[in-house]
């Protein structure tokens, strides 16, 4: 049988997933949020004219002829601090003290550093002429009201949502941020700490699953565990179809709970299973279901598989939801070049994913590959893309890597982010 | 006067900071925390003795001798699949059939793969004799119960997780979730869709500061802003300090504002004021404040200067109390190598900070690098570190940049990710 190749699969996921209902988000509910609309800003920015320096607020013919030898003598009216809301005028023939950032008093059309000065504060000698507009910040030259300062599409990071607060927009329009349900089958999982009777295991593929959603970015739907029979599975996939925006089914490892999801999901006549040229995750699954055409992606129970199909497969469909571009055919494009520190072998005719360390740009395997190790997933922090066509990996050679959601803490200060 | 070293700055800094106290977490709730104490399993992992093929549980001596071209014949008893929690037992002169992963019979000590049978189901032809032991996978043979999977410091990733899940331990000992306050203080600030009156400026500092603190993966708690005098910042300090493991203050713009800040900090006796070597970002406070002595961290009003103040001060300082280790002089240890793609000047003496775009490993300078320009904060992704002995960037130097916190969407699938 033909396998299908990787960015088929994704192609044929992504065609199912529209982007979510666009909403209103109030700017402290928008971090990470795709923009549905540009942003254009409400007012000018600067605010208003101010002084780029600490100095003198002055008008610039009244220093004519102003030099070390020759100071320019004016009474000083006032200070004006950055933060000063009163309007202040300056007449002819007399300046104000004046901070960065402060307001430019009417009438005033220069600011003489007070490193020109000799700093008074009753009255100043100027020791250089400003030309006009000298040191002076003009209401809009950054923006003008009305200007568009983001585009559609762009991801609010922290620089974006001041840039949209200091625009004076409160809210933004992006998609709702998406829902993800995740729903785990097989009459032997048990949740930690239980007791275990012969052959339980205890249910830690959806426990990953649930982190890796939620390290993307997203909430999980958490969802009751269903039961191994039709019954059950078919209402926690209506429960699942109706409060999420997609759906992801991890099959424990029992044979039951798998046969039961394929029978359930067959029977809808909208999900199909399909063998995938890749290793792990070969017997992958999607669709859509309930009314609301939900998509909905069965991955595999062993945890390495899980753990690359969500990679490959699952956090492009959540991009989508969020209305950000994604392109099957280039599903290789999010990762980051490592040398390999070992050789490694690779099976012929499938895309390997090797579990690796990545560190400082050197990639090692990491733990055994057998699937069943869910100690190997510990330690690793990302995947090598292994191509089809190639069946060994030389020590030293470049492989492209996938980073794993989640590993990487944001604050960390020693040193152990993946480096290249 | 001299300048304080960067390094120097944040050894201080650290000396005011403590790992939180520790705390048990559900496994759902631990996502990202730093183990405060080894995670030992409380079972064998695989926890029964298991199947490593689908294929045929034998007693390997039953099966002595068998090949192609003498094949041993053995009634099937029945099917074990994955997931099967009944006890079994396997006779002499007998088989199961049995799916990879699925409990071993008592009795059975080999797994014939079905590869080497015609895969009967009342009787089976066998047509290679196992050695014993083969294709089983034995109780305990990854993790013995009581043997450590994860050490104290070990940031919990959802690998982690599964593997903690799959030890069957449901909590975990870390660090309580810092909380961090963030207070703002200025009389002309405004929250987003204000109308303005003269001067008055809407408050984007806060908001991104609070953005940032969210993306380095911990909760801010919002205070009301706090006015410009004496007596409102120190109520707002003293509820800061009493509800947040560290406090931030962003002056705002205004002189009145900081002068108030340094006013209330100064006196408290606890709190110092440093010019640090780099720029932007010179002016600089830290200290303790209130009975439990929280540290507080004063960083520039403009918005430049608080972005790059927060990944060089704050963000190690978050990492130290969530207990992970952080070494002041090792403060660049996180950033990642990009080639310059233009000449720029960096200023002498001082570390300077360039905020960059960062892709594919090219380093680009983002917009205009004055500080009042809040427009050019949005493109950039990282800041590159330009040492003090350096006055000049080389179009092809490779400079270390730290990465903005919250730039990077883990799902991005389009390849908008820094890449090197």
């Amino acid at each position: 049988m033909t396998l299908r190749p990787v960015e088929d699969h994704l192609a044929a996921i992504l065609a199912t997933v529209s982007p979510t209902p666009t909403v209103d988000l109030a700017l402290r509910d928008a971090l990470g949020a795709t923009l549905a609309e540009p942003v254009r800003s409400a007012v000018d920015l600067p605010g208003f004219t101010n002084s780029a320096m600490d100095g003198y607020a002055v008008r610039a013919a009244d220093c004519a002829g102003a030099s070390t030898s020759s100071p320019v003598r004016l009474p000083v009216v006032g200070d004006i601090q950055a933060g000063d809301t009163s309007p202040r005028t300056l007449e002819p023939g007399a300046c104000w003290r004046i901070m960065t950032g402060a307001p430019m008093p009417e009438g005033a059309d220069a600011v003489v550093p007070v490193e020109d000065s000799d700093g008074g504060t009753e009255t100043v000698a100027l020791t250089a002429a400003p030309d006009l507009h000298r040191h002076v910040r003009f209401r809009g030259e950054d923006v003008a009201a009305g200007a568009q300062v983001l585009a559609a599409g762009a991801v609010l990071t922290p620089g974006r949502l001041a840039l949209v607060a200091a625009a004076n927009v409160a809210t933004v329009r992006a998609n709702t941020p998406p829902r993800v349900a995740i729903i785990s089958t097989g009459d032997e999982l048990r949740e930690p700490g239980s007791e275990l009777a012969h052959g339980q295991i205890v249910d830690s593929n959806s426990l990953m699953l649930e982190a890796l959603v939620r390290a993307s970015g997203v909430e999980p739907v958490r969802l009751p565990r269903s039961r191994d029979d039709v019954d059950s599975l078919t209402r926690a996939l209506t429960e699942a179809a109706a409060a999420a925006d997609l759906v992801l089914t991890t099959g424990g490892v029992s044979m039951g709970a798998y046969d039961t999801v394929k029978e359930v999901l067959s029977r809808s006549g909208t999900v199909e299973f399909a063998k995938v040229a890749m290793r792990p995750g070969m017997p992958q699954g999607h669709g859509v279901i309930g009314p609301r055409a939900t998509p909905i992606i069965t991955l595999p129970g062993n945890p390495l598989s899980a753990m690359v199909s969500f990679h490959v497969f699952v956090l492009p469909a959540i991009a989508a939801l969020q209305g950000r571009p994604v392109d099957a055919a280039n599903w290789r494009a999010p990762a980051v070049p490592g040398r390999a520190a070992v050789a490694w072998p690779s099976v012929p005719d499938k895309v390997e994913f090797t579990r690796v360390t990545l560190r400082r740009g050197i990639a090692t395997p990491s733990g055994g590959q057998g699937s069943h190790m869910v100690g190997a997933l510990a330690d690793a922090n990302a995947i090598a893309i292994i191509p089809a066509d190639v069946t060994q990996v030389q020590e030293g050679d470049v492989v492209q890597c996938l980073r794993l959601v989640g590993t990487i803490p944001a604050n960390n200060a020693a040193g152990e982010v993946s480096m290249l």
